[in-house]
């Protein structure tokens, strides 16, 4: 993309509503503009992180078997009755009224919905497991909404729903998902650490939240420092092996982490002093186990191997999908903007003209850009007529992880200069070079 | 994908309120189910589906230079009223209340929202033109929803909107969107007609309305034959080249086609007695150029080169991205089932294993599956324990353009059956040649 043809709406105040660094880099960067109170448009930079993420979701879900399927985001009230919620659920829940007088609500959460689909459907045992899974609109109707999109009222969530005929086989489901948020949240660059949790309105005993810890977190957090050792990596795993995921639950969950809904001070006083800590967390990510309590509630019964009808066991599995936006810049900023990490970038690689209008380095930065195209990667190319100052401001604030600058001075040598965001080192190399280095570290992402 | 793994819920029974064909098989095919009046999910086939669909309309649009975004589907009653929309609207318009008792409402369009954000961002002519889009869902409360997604309250809308100087650019971009248009429904296996139309709740008086032709058309329409013949095909256009998309505007709608609501006896008599149509149409897109009514309304401008600042001018686009499966089976469908495009389906092949148990059938099937994976394919494969003509009838039901099919007595003689869905037509050939011939047949759709 060329930035003189791009919607790149970058601020230079400082604006004033936003009271956390993620918030207000996202409307410094042009990535989201806000509509009303906790409902925001997603500019085309924020809408292409946002596709990203989405994108990593649906690869790590697919990986292990889950179906993609969507639903709709207004419902009727008389599922939510079924289940007792629409009563129970209280004012977060945007009620409606369509033009015929009927309830209607804007979901916060589908359990309802995806139990109907299901006992309309499956009948039979051989038809489980199932895992259904949608990445779709949600609204909460927060009394404060603040903090851009970490707490808004219209989000985007990745909701999963398991369907099993045991208890042991929806424990499997359960650990099956932490697996897969392991991953999809270190693709990502996050570590979000899962912890002991409390239920809320969805129901059940079994949860985990994941967390990524961050000053500006919601959460107070107590965990064993031993926790932030742990990284899944690229393992592979057989998501049908029930002892490996059981093992890779017990091994990122047997240490002390907890929010500060079940934290538990004597249990904490049992790890060792110096491994003790306390720190605020952004919570990105919740599993659920809550047995029949839905399928009870709604019917949702298979027949069993011996012919007998029994309710399944359900599960759910959310992954704040917009909030992560937020969630990666508080873990991955400086003070002169955003540090996206390789596998959400919106652009690969940000190319900088230091001369636009002079013949030969136009000429040598769309070559650059037109190779880099042709090995498929993604240039954002700053072809503007600004001074050198503006535009490296403008590639620190919206955080590409990696900056060719292309100058009249360097080409004389052959070379243009290849700079990493993170660390802020900088090489000369030839362009040729820089190409297979970027190619090289985006291989595999 | 493994039948056996997937969710796909096809209905025995004709269901009894579907009273067009699309309906029908969407929901026999296990594409959608009803959640409420109007309002559907989209089971795992459906949604991949319209994945596909979302896929071409984005590759096209980005040819053409038009930037993706995305607005929140729930926004305050404020803008509306800057507009006068909102008091005119009417009761399509689903009227929300949140917590605060603020008016806010489900959108069923965005142009005062787009028009905001480009107020707020823009200043200057030398960031024109500007064209943004978003794929969202939308929501208009219908009295009497009906015929499945053709019809239905809570749909999915590609809307853009183009920001131009003067009403010669404003043009160039409604005619480049009809470039866009023409190559999108093309893409998806549809002949899809402008024809002049009525502008609606939208405004102005430049707008076409793209229509298939399809007995079961909630429009009737009149046009002349010739324009039947016309075809967009792979042609190269240059979208910065106003009179190459002029002359397409040109080519697609000198001849007389008019929607009922524009149409004009006298002009449609002056077309040869054996080239007049009449007919009915589905409606699946249309173009709007509406200059300055919004950007007057709400203060949109641009300091022009002369630095006067003069307000944008304006058009919208909107294609029935859901709408549009419905349309694609109205056109595309036997008495045994769905035919999808291949630009669209589901699966690029079925494959059946006639005897699921036998060992060496089994085999052969396995390793088809894998290599037409291998190659980029995606394959389903039905590996459910059923009889042969039960398994013909869900591929038949399901409308995959292609099937394999393996069978102990074939393998005997190294070949299986090459078919394809819409001529009904086998050819017996070698495993081998089975995926190259599959290959070459989406190699570059």
């Amino acid at each position: 993309m060329r930035m003189s043809r791009y919607f790149l709406p970058v601020l230079k105040e400082t604006p004033r509503e936003a009271q956390i660094v993620s918030h207000r880099l996202m409307l410094q960067a042009g990535l989201i503009k806000q509509a009303s109170a906790g409902i925001y448009s997603w500019l085309p930079m924020g809408y292409k992180i946002l596709r990203r993420i989405e994108q990593i979701v649906h690869e790590e879900q697919a990986k292990a078997g889950h179906l993609a399927m969507l639903m709709p985001t207004i419902q009727s009230a008389d599922l939510w009755r079924e289940s007792g919620r629409y009563d129970a659920y209280g004012d977060e829940m945007l009620r409606i009224k369509d033009r015929g007088g009927r309830d209607m609500l804007f979901t916060p959460t589908a359990e309802e919905l995806v139990t109907d689909i299901f006992r309309a459907h499956v009948n039979s045992y051989k038809d489980l497991p199932l895992t259904l899974y949608q990445i779709q609109w949600k609204f909460r109707d927060e009394t404060r909404p603040r903090f851009g999109v970490m707490r808004g009222r219209e989000f985007l969530m990745k909701d999963g729903y398991n369907f099993d005929l045991t208890q042991e086989d929806a424990l499997h489901a359960y650990n099956r998902h932490l697996v897969t948020y392991l991953r999809t949240y270190e693709r990502m660059g996050l570590q979000a650490i899962p912890m002991r949790a409390d239920s809320g309105p969805i129901g059940g005993e079994d949860t985990h939240e994941f967390l990524v810890l961050a000053e500006t977190g919601e959460s107070e957090v107590f965990y064993d420092s031993q926790i932030t050792d742990l990284t899944f990596g690229d393992r592979d795993i057989d998501f049908t092996d029930k002892a490996a995921c059981a093992a890779v639950l017990e091994e990122f969950t047997s240490r002390y982490a907890r929010t500060d809904e079940t934290h538990d001070e004597a249990v904490f006083a049992q790890v060792p002093e110096e491994r003790r800590r306390t720190a605020r967390g952004i919570e990105v990510g919740q599993i659920f186990y809550f047995g029949t309590k839905y399928s009870d509630a709604m019917g949702a019964t298979v027949q069993g191997p011996d012919g007998k009808s029994v309710p399944v066991h359900m599960g759910s599995h959310g992954i704040g999908v917009s909030r992560l936006l937020g969630a990666i810049i508080e873990a991955s900023h400086d003070d002169k903007g955003i540090i996206w990490p390789e596998g959400v970038t919106p652009f690969h690689v940000g190319i900088v003209n230091l001369r636009q209008g002079d013949g030969e380095t136009d000429a040598a930065c769309e070559d650059l850009y037109a190779k880099l195209k042709a090995r498929g990667l993604d240039p954002l190319y700053d072809d503007r007529d600004e001074r050198a100052g503006a535009k490296f401001g403008t590639m620190d604030l919206i955080g590409l992880p990696w900056r060719i600058t292309v100058g009249p001075r360097g080409l004389k040598s052959g070379v243009v200069e290849l700079t990493s965001r993170r660390t802020g080192e900088s090489e000369e190399i030839a362009p040729e070079e820089a190409i297979a280095r970027i190619a090289a570290i985006y291989d595999g992402i």
